[in-house]
């Protein structure tokens, strides 16, 4: 059994590394607060909770069932069952997945559950044994660093998919391939996972926050509220990099449909330049007996020069028709976009001063 | 009628295949539990269950139609009638179907009908005949062992559709054909078809699990609660099933456009190449009498020479501009995508870590 | 005034076709129940309606003006007015289009009124005709049948547009072309016509069910509930027909490009072939004087073998390579989709079995 | 100050442009009902209402300030500050644009306000000063007309719409333009207009109609039911011109589309049959000494023969392999998509009729 | 400490740039208004805010973070904690960005944070400055000027970005090019970005106006009421920004598929017009010994005039089927929808007028 037991005693001392018998007293106390951490519960772990805590058999089920098991609170009257998700960061995924915490929350008591290492809990375990400090102010308030460090490791996360949509964001411009799709497909995907994860919490705190259960105290509502706050902040980020992602979806596509355009024109002009010559080529290379220019001494050499004005020709034309740009070709092709678009980036950067003679507030 | 009836006396004894008249002194004994399940109701058996039961004609009517009738739950005071879905697995359909199950719950008797033959209720006939179990704990408990069991039968079909998943997003990178965008389209139906089933069910969880109806006991609605938690999850699954189906359908829209620029782009290399070449041999196949050219004894090596360092030329100008690639075209071709995305792929995986500096936590 | 009224007595004695005197009488009776149904209301016939009934000259206007009316229901205190939309038979339009039936009900009448015949009325007054058992148990029964009639009569159509789809999705696959997409589109339209008249009935009949209205006895409203169920039903085949709609369009538009980059392979192959080969026989076309070749006796057989060879060989590679398949290009051009879905497909109808190891329940 | 005011005094006398004192006199009185409308309300209007009649200041701000508002309605107690939009008639635009229309309406008196010239309240006056109707039922009736008439004025603009719609049907079949698409584009944004207008007042509308201000009486709230009702009508046909918008938007794309691909038939088509004769023509044009076919004296006419053999068995084969019609290109190019889906449209219009089996009814 | 505090004092007399010591003197006294405004609130701030003010822990910490908060209402019975969102005039971002303002208030103070420079309060400031106007009406008006003026600085943003929208369309009609989507899509996203900080500060607004809090004295709700419509109306031109964005981004990739089309139709001309004719001249360089034409005198000519001929005839054969238009290619090329699209224009632009015959009011 990984798990770890703290009691804080009515008098303020604290107990580390309990074993069954003593989490058994300080249960039965009634006093203090008992703070019993269980890592990967077993089966005979559930049937300890069972029978000391006198836990349902389905709130414990759900402590002991690997299964991913979506955020909910469970209301038994005498302790809440909250279910939590945080990012999990031992599953190496390209597509970011969630660790989900359970946490028994009574008048003296917290029992966490999670059947994979949490930098969260970890954390304020540290905090425990340092001084005791999370512990301190009752249940509901250990209850809140636990969930409150578990949203704000989120964060980091939603950080790092910022990153990366800057990166897409460059390489959807520079170089797009299909790998690069991939990657927005990802980052998409890591941004919908998260806000289905993260949507019913912010209505859990919502809940846990406005008075709805009698366990958590008035003056530790607000705490709640603060996470409920957090919970919107990374929501919103999270949604910006979703349209980013979104955009740069389009952009992506819009690039593909492009250089095919491109691949188009190189086509088009070179079939557009040589078919013609061929067939002037071809004409002389008949064989009738009656063919005048043939004998003339210049004719070789007025077909070499014909030829060389229609190409120089036909290529200045695409030059002159500024949409085209077949003679800046190679170096729009390589870069078509980056042509001095200066005048509608102005506009745009523009948005972030305001007009002198509008707002005058 | 394929019918069958068990019967709880309120002493505890167990009756198996209780006939017609077993069954009315049963349900009017008003003690105990009764459960007759039915399957393929027929009229006659929707007269029976009018006449003895007492049942509303519109209840019996729905039991009896062989038309789907979406989930629902009418309080008819003495007795609920609900209509629940699970997966119809007599069906072979490539789209996943569902089966319906009726169940009448009184407050000391149970009715089931259902069409097919379904492994829930028979799993649950099962238990009772060892034991009965599921009909000790009262007539909610039995309805929540039936619904549970429905419920969770959908589990493993998710999982398939998880698994079909995996293997159409192997199937458009590798081989993106016609076929991979059908198995999409019917991956994403099936998703719908369990989203449309399944999202009215967990508001009829809701109701049933919230004390709405007097029927079900207090100690029953935690359970019921449960199966709402399941179908919570279920759904969780199957959109997660239908994210990736939209994910693969993107990129197989965008594999098609690839592969339509790569042919593209080997038209464009094979016309760029031989187009000039061929009217440089036309033009020396040309007839004049008088071209220097073709006095030269070396002359027609030349023409050779020039034009084998023209392809080579065009080769490696295609080459070297690595945005084309033209030179591992062939490898590029097959698996164009495969070429080290390592970088922004180390990204993504890097979510899965927190940084150092910022979840310090 | 192609009005029909029928008058059922206090004593159940049936009259038939009153005129406008016997109508009066019987309203004023306030026993018994009197049916008045009026096809095509004229300004007359409202007059009338107003004068004898003491309707709202607003609910008049509403059944005497030509225009569409979306559903509702307006409460009178002494009566109800309803308006209903069932499928419009009489229109030949490839949409399928709605027609409305206006109901007012009263505590002993019934005033129907349609500007089109509607089948669902005819039955009703059949009915009544034969034996007079609909308007036996009061008006609100009378009511129901008349739009319980009116809802049955939409499932035939979203049954035959189901067939329709079965149609659309082989043709999609078989033969897509332009007139293929605007079925398509005309399928869709249609059930988004159906879902937008279905969807405020479903409201309606919700309310009409759940006892707002004191017109509609307790009895009477588990049958209005019944019509709900019915209209949940079509919805839910109808959104049906929806899905399959648009995986169609998706079949089609990549269908569309599928065929364009089949046009581009043959394209391509063709150039690739022949365009090296013309080069060949330029070559050997020039007219330079020294070309050794052109002396070896066997030069000729040997281009003529080299080319030869060189197109089996490039066909031999397409052929190869099998994700061009231009060896089999023409079958596969033809059904190029045809070619052994079979595991995918196999796995899509695993579905429908239950795993044995997960399944078992 | 371009202002009209009409007093109907307490015994039915209609007084007619009442200058500021009389209005003064006719507001004080608190009898009969007293109507003001101001058209492009001025600085000193505002002053002058706020004076009189002693608005709030925010109110009148509203009235003279020249920005479009959305619709609402402020509950001032002693009076109501309604906006409502209609169609601006006057704005000359690609896109529908709506003009406001700001009442306030008192218990004996109506204050309007607009900054166009509105035809709905032109048809008011004109009705008022012929035997003065419209003021004749009191306060709450006046501003019944006034909105109704707004509203009404909305229905021939979206028949116009749905007028507009069936032309651009026609087009994006007959000739698919840039021009058909900013057609669609601009169609699709006049219903998204009116519908973000209309949406908000059918709210309104609600609320007026539901007894929440008591200003508005019993008896006049079933006419603004009647609006509401008339409101709903509009948003339907609103909603059948943006589907209709959207089809025509896919059938553009698609036909775009389409075109691409028979541009690309024809390509693919003349070098599928050039290349290879171009091929053979050069293969006899090489200069090899020996060439035996060179010598048959049949040999050159064979040539010619076997090309247009050539050329007829691939043109036969196009024409044989239906799904490319290359032999009808020149037909199926111009109108590729009118060729027989009599089959397809005969079933669509089969939705008009019942099917005899299933509907019974 | 970048931090400003003015006091009026109960006998309305103005204070200006209090120390620490006079805020503590003018907060006790419990009377007269107190407003302090913060820019960029460090630590020692916080400490000042919380020892002082006695504000809530988290709410100074709010204000002392430097991370975006979404818009809110924290209630703590003593003073409300608002925070509000206005555009960011600093950050130079092509996208729009937010710049957030806490306002602290209580019965007699108004506490204000921001980390960047407002230009709205700046504005009121100087209104303050002035003759103390802002601070005259109380806690809740003073509150009220800093939102107002907050959100009435959004307004001159969204018209920016009404006139790049004019821009970008005239742009995507006449030279679209990558850039111009890239400037569609940061419109695209500002309006995201305004929408999301918008529409929760609507909810929020309507809180405050509807007399959710004591604080908000009856007399100033109403001048909250009218910030609740300037957000409408700020919604609602930003709605109308984001639907001609999505209009632009559909007329962009209608406008990059057309120019693929275009530059096919010149492959496909080019094509068309040499492949056959390079074909003839190939027959004719034949080296057969017996080709009659050869020897006639007229053959060469013949075959340049049959060559003429049929160039000429397939540009009179494009040029007559006006659906290629390839005559006019030139023209239509660089603007090929200009032609003529007066008949729809018109129609559209007759929405404009009412009918004569339908709204006749």
């Amino acid at each position: 059994m990984p798990c770890q037991a703290y009691y804080l005693g009515p008098e303020g001392e604290l107990q580390r590394d309990l074993n069954k018998e003593e989490i058994k007293t300080a249960f039965e106390s009634k006093q203090g607060l008992l703070w019993v951490d269980i890592l990967e519960t077993t089966e005979e772990d559930g049937a300890f909770l069972e029978q000391i805590f006198g836990f349902h058999h389905l709130a414990v089920e759900d402590c002991v069932s690997q299964a991913l098991h979506p955020p909910k609170i469970d209301d038994f009257d005498d302790y809440l069952f909250i279910v939590f998700h945080g990012i999990n960061h031992v599953v190496e995924s390209e597509i970011v997945e969630t660790a989900e915490l359970a946490v028994i929350l009574g008048s003296h008591f917290v029992v966490s559950n999670h059947n994979f290492p949490l930098h969260s809990v970890e954390a304020i375990k540290q905090m425990v044994e340092k001084d005791g400090r999370p512990m301190r102010r009752g249940a509901d308030f250990l209850a809140h660093a636990l969930v409150d460090a578990l949203v704000d490791n989120v964060l980091p996360t939603v950080d790092q998919m910022s990153d990366i949509a800057d990166e897409i964001e460059e390489e959807v411009i520079r170089n797009p391939q299909q790998a690069t799709l991939e990657a927005i497909l990802k980052l998409k995907r890591s941004t919908l996972r998260i806000h289905r994860v993260m949507a019913p919490q912010r209505e859990l705190l919502n809940r846990l926050s406005r008075g709805e259960f009698t366990l958590i105290r008035e003056e530790a509502r607000m705490f709640y509220r603060d996470v409920y706050d957090h919970l919107v902040r990374i929501e919103d980020l999270n949604q910006t990099v979703r349209d980013r992602a979104d955009n740069a979806l389009n952009t992506y596509l819009s690039s593909v449909a492009n250089r095919q355009n491109e691949t188009m024109k190189v086509l088009s002009m070179v079939a557009t330049i040589f078919l013609p010559l061929t067939l002037l080529a071809g004409i002389y290379g008949m064989n009738f007996e009656n063919m005048p220019e043939l004998k003339w001494s210049w004719g070789y050499f007025a077909v070499l020069g014909l030829m060389g004005t229609a190409i120089l020709t036909v290529i200045w034309r695409f030059w002159a028709n500024r949409w085209i740009t077949w003679g800046r070709r190679k170096v729009t092709w390589i870069r078509p976009f980056a042509v001095h678009p200066e005048k509608l980036v102005w506009h745009v950067s523009q948005l972030a001063r305001p007009s002198r003679r509008k707002s005058q507030q």
